[in-house]
C-alpha cells in the first residue's frame, strides 16, 4: 500500500515515540529521506528537543525544522475563526481542527523548499484530522504525495509496532509500554482528550483527563473581572494592556485556567462518519467568544448579527471538516470580516467557578447610545404610530391566507 | 386614533394598575363592553384576585376569564421550541416571545365565543410584544379588531395615566406612584427585567433585578447532580420521576434557582428596529438546553443534527418576531419534530453555581453504542483504507482548482 | 478486490451487453448465483426480453424479476421532488439521480425475499450513480455487501470485456462492437446523454444525441395550449382530464416532445469531485417545473415559499449526492410538504417551440384574489399610511448605523 | 399630513404628468423649494425635455439637475447582481428593484450639495418602490425628511389629480385623461407592466403590454448565435467587439427584442403584503444569466457555486425589498465577488424564438479541461477505488442508524 516512490518527504513531527517510529518507518520502508517539522503552536511542549530527537534519528540537521507559529496561529486561523463566533454542533469551538491547516501549509512551503515530492503525517485512519491534513496538502499542492503511515503499515498490534521501534532504537520511556489511558491533542486554543476511558459517553470524565484547567469547583470563591478592548473584531488588550494575539490568548487561558473556565464534555460527529466522545479545554478561547458576542451586541447591525448566525453553521463544518483553504470558506471569511469592522469597544468580563459573564460593553461605534435611541426631536425620532403600521404590513399575507383558510 | 367603532373587547388582563386602567379607558373611551382574559402561565401570581378586580371595574362575572394554562403552554409551545435548541441571536431563550401566541390565541377564542368584534393587549409602542400579539391575532381571526392602547391614548405623562386611574377609583398602591426602577414580564419558562436601570448597557445589572435564581456566588459549594429522562425529544422525567410538561419545568426552575443557573444580561435587537439591554433569568430553560442537546449527542444522525443547526437561527427569528403561527414557522416545526423522533434516553446533569454540565448520556436508541462502533467483522467494519479514498474524492476539486491556479 | 463470500447476488440487470457481462462475471468470478432485477421506469424499452435474456444466462426463471414501477417512481419520487420546484446547479431536473433510490429499494425487497447476502449494480466508477446506489443500499440494509464490477473486475480494454463475453456466449450484435458515440440514460422523467461526442464543453452538442425531444426548430409553429389541474402540489389532470401520475407525466413528455421543450446541455459538479458535461432531455419534467411554479404564484404564501426557496439547493445536492434515505432529506420533505396542502388549482400553459409559459392561474384557495385584494371596508383594507410607519421601522437600524458611521 | 416644515427637496423626476404635478404640490401645499433629479437610466426618454419642463414649473435652472447614469447603473448595480445568478421567486430579474437605490443615491447627493432638507419620489403607498426609495434614502441619510406625495396627498379621485394639473397649468395630453390600461415601469434592464388589464392572473397578458420584446411567434425562423466574453464574472465583449458595460446590455437587449426572448408573466409577492401580477421583458438580462451560468458551470468550484447558489435568494429578497446599501447584502456581495475572480472566458449563446442556449464554453482558467480531466499518469489520477472508500464513509453514519431503527 506504501508508496515507494516516495524520495523526500516533510513529516509532521511532534517528537513522541510515535512519531519518531514513523520516521524510521518512512526511511526503512518507503527508503524516503525525511525532513521533520516541529511546531510551536503552544501545546506546551518545547519544541528544541524534537530537533534533537530527529537527527538523532539520521534527519539531516538542516531537514530537522522547528519554528514558532504562535503569533500566526492566534493572528490568522483562531481570530478570523472568533469573528464568526463559531461552535461546531452547537458547542465545540474547534480547538484541534483550526490547528491542521497551518501545519499543512507548513509542511508544503518546506517540501516546496527542500525540493521534496511527499509530506506525512501521524493522524490515526479513523480520526478527522487525517482529512484535515490531507485536503490542505492537495488544495496546496495538488500533486504532492501524501504518506498517511497509520493506514499503510501493517504493525498489527501495538506490540509490533514498539518492537519496530525498539529494533531502531528509538528510545521509549516506561509509561509508554502501556498505551496512554486516553490521547491528547493540545495548541495555544485548547486541549483535547479521546478515547479509551473517554469511551463510553454515559460515564463522566475523570478529573485527571483535564489539564488546561482546574475544576471549578476548585477555582477561588470571589469572581475575577477584567476588560477586553476589541478593533474590528479582534481582542486588542486585557485591562487596558495591549498585547500580541498569542500574548493575548495566553493570558486569557490562564485567566480562564484560573476560574474553571472552558471545560466542554460531548460527543461529536465525525466527518469520516461515526460518533465520538472528547473532552475539550478551551479556557482562554471560551471567553473570548463570550467577550466577542458581548462586543458586536453593542456595535454589529441586526441584519448582519442575523446573517453571520445563518451562515456560522456552515462555516463551522468547513473548518471541521479540513476545507480551511476551500473557496467557500474564503466566501465566507470575506462575509464575515466585512461585518466586523465596527466591532470596536471594550466589555467586561466576569469568571466564576466555570462561567463566563459579560457585564458591561461600551464602544465609540455603539449602536446603543442614549442619544441615539432618544434622537433628536423630529428626525429619528421613534413614533408609536409607526408600529401599527408595520405590524400591519407584516401581517397583511397571513389575514389574506386566514381568510382563504376560511373559505376552504 | 382609537377606533370607537369598537363594541366588545378581549383584553389581556393582569389585573395590575395598568392593566386596569385600559379596562376603563376601553369602557369609558372607546364605550366598549369588556371582556378581561388572565391567563395563569406561572407568572408567580394567583390569577383568581385578577378575575375579583375586573368584576370590580365593571366587567362582567361570566366575561372575567381566568385559566391555567400552564400545561398548555409547556406542552405545545415551550417543549416544541427546545426541541429546536432555540436560541435568539446566540444566547436568549426567548421566554417572553413564546408566550405570546398562546395568550392571543385564547383571547381570540373568546372573542368568538362571545361574539367580540375586538382584542386588545397592555404592550407598549416601543416593544416586540405589540407585535407578537397582534400577528397572532390577524393571522387566527384577519378581521378582528385591535386595540392598542399604550399607542393609542393620549396620557402624555405617567402622572395623567395616574389621575385617570384615580378619577376612576382604581386602587393605586403606593409603590405604583412612583415608576418601577425596570419592567418585569414573568411566565413559567422565564423572567425578564428591562428599562431604567438596566438601560446603560456598559453597567453591570444589580443583584436586585433577578427574581428567579439565587446568584451563583450564593449558590451551594457542592454540585446538584440528578438525571433526566427524554422521549421523541421531549423531557418526561427528573431522577426517574416522571411529570407532566409543567410540573418537570416546575422541578427544573427549583433546580436551576437553588444553582445560580440561567441568568443572562444581554443587548439583543428588536424587530422594531432597535437594540434593547434585558436580563432574563431561565433556569429551568437553561438546565433543558444543555440536557436536549446532551440528549441529541448520542441519539441524532449528523445530517439531522446538522440541518437543525442550520435552520434554528431563522426558527428562532420567527418566533422572536411574533411569527408563531406563520406557516413557515409550522413548516419548520414539521421537519424539526420529525427528527425528534429517536431523541430518548437519559442524561445525567450537573449543576455546580451558575454552570449546567451534561456528565452522561445514555438511550436504547443510541448512535454511539460500543456494538455499533466496533461492528460485526466483515459488516459494518471501518476499514482505515476507505479513508484514503474519502479523502482522495473531497479533495479532488481542491486539486484540480490549485492545478488551474498554477496555470493562471 | 472481489468479494468472493458472497453467495447470492441481487443485480440492477437492463438486459444490455455490459449488464450481461456482469451476470456472467458474478457467476464464474465470484461464484455466486445471480438474481436480476429489471425495472420498467419508462425507459422505453420492453422490460420482459430482459427476463428471457437473464434466464439464458443461467439465472433461475424465479430469480429473474421484472416489475413495472413507473406509477410508484412518478408518485412517490418524481412529483415529492418537483413540488420543491428542484433544480440542481440552477437547471438540473435530477431524472438519473430521482430514479436510483427507487431501483435500490425494489434490490433490497428481492434481497431480502430470497435470502441474497449482495446486491450488485452496473455504474461505473467515475460517476454519480454508484453513490446513489450504495448509499441507498446501505441505508436500507446496513450489512448488505455491494459488488460494484466496474469498480472491482480487471478488464483492461473494452476488447477484454468483448472477449469475455463471447467466451461466455453473451450475444453481441454489431453495433456494440464498437463503443457507442455517448451514454445515455432514461426513465420516465428525463434521459441523458455523456460522454465520447460531448466531451468538449466547447462544442455545441449534435443533434443526433437527443431522443426524447424534437429541436425547437423542427417543432410546430403555432403554439400549443393545454391546462394543467393541481391537488396539494401534485398534478392530476390534463386539459381536465384525470390521469395517474405515471399517465399525465407520459402525457406531458408527449406536448413536450412535440414542442421542442426539456432540452439541456450543461457542465455540471459531481459528487466525486469533477466537472462533466451532459445532455439532458426532461420534456414533461420542465413543463411540470413551469406549471407548479405558476400554481404556487397563487395559492402559496411568501414566507413559505421562500422558505422553500432557500432549502431548494440543499435539498437538490441531497437528491443529487445520493441521500433520499437519508434524514435530513426527509426532514426538508416533510416541510415541504406541509407547503403544498392549498396548492391546488389550474393553471394554463403554452408551449412554443422549446419555450413553456404559464400564462394563467386560477384556484379556490388563491391568495391572489380579487375580493381579497380590495377587501371589506374597515376591515383588512389597506391603509396607505401604513406603509409609512412599516418602512419606517425597517429602515430605523439603518439609520442609527448611518448616524454612527457619521460619528466614527 | 405632509411635513410643513420641509424647505427644499429633490424630486425624482420623470416629466410626466404624475411627476409634474408633484412638483406643483410640493410647491404649493408644502410651500418648499423643489429640485428635480432625472435619471437616464436607458428608459428609452430623453431626459432634456424633463429638465425644460421642469424649468417650467418653477423649478430654478440649476435645480432642475439631470444625469446619464447608464454605465454607473450597469456596472455598480446590474452586473453586481447578476455575478449572484438573482433571481426572485425563481423568476424575476428584479429589473425594478435595482434602479431604485442608484436614483435614491443621486438625490441625496444632490440635497447635500444644495441644502435640501427632504427628499421625495412618486411611487405609490401599495407597492415596493416607495420602500425600496425610502430605505435607501434612510441608510445613506439618517435625517432626510422623505415626502412620499402618493401617500399623503388628499385627491379622492383621479378627476381630482387632473384638476390639480390643470389649475396649476400643467400640460395634460388628451390620452393621460384617462388612465393608463397598465402602468410601466422601464430602464436598461427591464420594462414592467402591471395593473389595470393584467389584473386578473388568470388571464393571458395581451400581446400590446410588451415594449422590449417581439413575440416569439414574430421572431425569425433561423437562430441567432453569437459570443460572449467574461471576465470576473461580468461580461465585457459580444462576437469578440469590447463594449462599455451599458453598451453591451444595450446590445444584448437588441439580440434579445429581435429574438423574443426576455418576457416574463407571474405573479410576486410584494414587500408590502400582497401579491400583485406583473409582465417583465428582460431580454439581456435573460440573455445574460443564460451566459454568466454558462460562464460559471466550467470555471466555478463547487463549493463556490453551492454557496452561492444557497445565499441567492437571501440576496434576491433584500435587493427585492429594497435592502441593497444595508450591511448584509454588503457583506453576501463581499462573498459573490471573491468567487467570481476566474469567471473569464467565452460562451457561445444560441437565441430562438423566445429561448436561450449556452452551446460552448471555453476558459483559459477552465476547471473542465481535458488535462485535467485526464491527468498526469500518477499524479491527481482519479483511482476508481478510491470511489469504494468515499462511499463507505458517506454512508456510515446511515449504516449506524439503520442498525439502530433494526434495533429499536
Amino acid at each position: 500500500m506504501a508508496d515507494k516512490s516516495v524520495k523526500k518527504v516533510v513529516l509532521a513531527y511532534s517528537g513522541g515515540l510515535d512519531s519518531s517510529t514513523i520516521v524510521k518507518w518512512l526511511q526503512t520502508e518507503l527508503g524516503a529521506e525525511v525532513a521533520t517539522f516541529t511546531a510551536d503552536l503552544g501545546q506546551g511542549e518545547e519544541v528544541e528537543p524534537a530537533r534533537h530527537k530527529a537527527i538523532t534519528l539520521g534527519v539531516k540537521p538542516e531537514y530537522a525544522f522547528v519554528e514558532d507559529v504562535r503569533e500566526e496561529f492566534v493572528r490568522d486561523y483562531v481570530f478570523p475563526m472568533f469573528r464568526a463566533n463559531t461552535v461546531y454542533e452547537g458547542q465545540y469551538l474547534l480547538g484541534t481542527s483550526i490547528a491542521r491547516p497551518l501545519i499543512a501549509k507548513k509542511q508544503i512551503e518546506i517540501a516546496r523548499r527542500i525540493g521534496a515530492d511527499a509530506v506525512a503525517h501521524g493522524a490515526t485512519g479513523k480520526g478527522n484530522d487525517q482529512v484535515r491534513f490531507e485536503i490542505a496538502y492537495y488544495a496546496l499542492e495538488p500533486d504532492i504525495h501524501v504518506v498517511a503511515p497509520w493506514r499503510e503499515w501493517d504493525f498489527k498490534s501495538r506490540e509490533a509496532l514498539l518492537d519496530f521501534a525498539e529494533k531502531h532504537q528509538i528510545p521509549i520511556t516506561k509509561d509508554k509500554r502501556n498505551e496512554a489511558p486516553f490521547s491528547v491533542d493540545a495548541n495555544l486554543l485548547h486541549s483535547s482528550s479521546e478515547g479509551k476511558v473517554l469511551e463510553d459517553p454515559g460515564v463522566e470524565a475523570p478529573e485527571y483527563v483535564h489539564m488546561r484547567t482546574i475544576s471549578p469547583e476548585a477555582a477561588p470563591d470571589t469572581p475575577t473581572v477584567f476588560t477586553m478592548d476589541f478593533e474590528n473584531g479582534d481582542p486588542v488588550a486585557i485591562d487596558g494592556q495591549k498585547l500580541s494575539p498569542a500574548a493575548l490568548l495566553t493570558k486569557l487561558n490562564q485567566l480562564g485556567h484560573d476560574n474553571g473556565v472552558g471545560r466542554l464534555d460531548l460527543v461529536e460527529n465525525r466527518y469520516v462518519g461515526m460518533k465520538s466522545r472528547g473532552v475539550y479545554e478551551t479556557p482562554g478561547g471560551t471567553i473570548l467568544l463570550h467577550a466577542h458576542r458581548g462586543m458586536e451586541s453593542i456595535t454589529l447591525d441586526r441584519g448582519a448579527m442575523h446573517l453571520k448566525d445563518e451562515l456560522m453553521p456552515k462555516y463551522a463544518s468547513l473548518i471541521y471538516n479540513g476545507f480551511w483553504f476551500a473557496p467557500e470558506r474564503e466566501m465566507l471569511q470575506a462575509a464575515i470580516d466585512l461585518s466586523q469592522k465596527n466591532v470596536t469597544g471594550q466589555v467586561r468580563v466576569k469568571l466564576y467557578k466555570g462561567s463566563v459573564t459579560v457585564i458591561g460593553r461600551t464602544s465609540p461605534y455603539s449602536l446603543y447610545d442614549q442619544e441615539l435611541v432618544t434622537f433628536e426631536e423630529g428626525k429619528v425620532a421613534y413614533d408609536h404610530r409607526d408600529a401599527a403600521g408595520f405590524i400591519k404590513l407584516n401581517a397583511l399575507r397571513l389575514r389574506v391566507a386566514a381568510k382563504r383558510d376560511r373559505r376552504g
